[in-house]
């Protein structure tokens, strides 16, 4: 179908999709670019295609309203609205993520966790949306490769300590270097909120805790490089 | 000095800085809240205090006029217009960054290298202004805590050859893992641009190349992230 109004109803209905509250309650999400809607039509999450090029897309638009409807400065040819991301057994290293709330961080964080084969992510329910915009696009289309699930930790992190899971939190303080914490077994490791870490609850529910050393001149590193580099460890073990 | 009126000459100059052409013809850049502020006076390069709360600022305004010259969505009490970072002599291990192009990216780096003891960070021409506020705020304050010059590469990397420096590129193909480049002299390790990589002038240059061994399902990792595990290799060695 072509749509050259700005004005139409499901230009109207995209441009909603910017918003959380719209996005949950329909349970999808918009992306854009090739390479996204690639990924995204090979999992068969794909509802519907729009396209400023391809007239065989289930909507054809024009670039004003592919415009209107991206968050990108320079848009891309084509967007497509999904389905929200199934949820899969877990299984693998869990990445858990607690409070954290910036977008970039998030998606550099799912990122990575497929470098470092971390098969399971674990957001908080106080965490960022998974499919806020920046998420998608800082993760570089590995949100499509990977598990994630949100969660209340307070009632997840029993359960994958029964599972045999060891929980392992960041403390600059009392935790101990990478080597010393034989990973014989299946780890989680938790990254907290960006200004305040991990919550008391989550903090009295790990097993074992860990540090990066680093210069006393700074007192901490960012979320997503603290996190990036302890799933690199992990994985070199 | 209190000044209540938004039309004030005054304000729209501090308005004014927030683009890169207004700070480069000053040489002066704003930053906002008391962590930053105390930095910056103990470094001595502030020139003019702008407060809502302090009537010894050297500006005393109203709230209106500070949400007006912030660049953040919930203001601080304070802000303050710095001189440009003094360039101090180049020693310690190097960063150099070719091309970066995402504010937040630089500030995570400035943080990172602070951490994991690199003393010097480059940036090429082209890559992102170092006062745009997302760099300052990405950084934690440790810009203030490093020595950041911007230089042709073509130009700088010869030099510090010169001065017994080891050039290191990453290379996701032929690149080695970290361990078989013994760090046998002062290193300056080159993070590309984050869509393109280094460019090929730079590369030509590098005498190693290095990478991070990750699972082959995901192409690259975040280039703050690449930078910040290198570096953190390079610490731990």
């Amino acid at each position: 179908m072509e749509i050259t109004s700005l004005q139409n109803n499901k230009v109207k209905y995209w441009v909603s999709l910017k918003q959380k509250k719209q996005r949950d309650l329909d349970r999808v999400f918009l992306i854009e670019g090739n390479h996204l809607v690639d990924e995204a039509l090979s999992l068969g999450i794909v509802k519907e295609t729009i396209s400023t090029k391809n007239k065989n897309a289930d909507y054809f638009v024009t670039k004003e309203i592919m415009q209107k409807i991206s968050s990108q400065k320079s848009i891309s040819d084509i967007a497509a609205v999904c389905a929200f991301l199934p949820e899969a057994e877990i299984k693998g290293n869990i990445l858990v993520l607690d409070g954290l709330q910036d977008p970039g961080n998030l998606g550099t964080l799912i990122r990575s966790s497929v470098a470092f084969n971390f098969e399971t992510i674990i957001l908080s329910d106080d965490s960022v949306d998974l499919y806020n915009d920046k998420v998608i696009r800082a993760s570089e289309g590995m949100i499509f490769k990977t598990n994630i699930l949100r969660r209340n930790l307070s009632e997840f992190l029993p359960e994958i300590k029964g599972k045999g899971y060891k929980i392992i939190g960041t403390d600059v303080v009392k935790g101990k270097p990478f080597k010393e914490i034989l990973p014989e077994k299946k780890i989680a490791i938790v990254i907290g909120n960006e200004g305040n870490g991990m919550s008391d609850s989550v903090r009295n529910l790990c097993d074992e805790f860990i540090k990066i050393p680093m210069m006393s001149n700074c007192e901490s590193l960012n979320a997503a490089i603290a996190g990036s580099i302890l799933m690199y460890e992990a994985y070199h073990e």
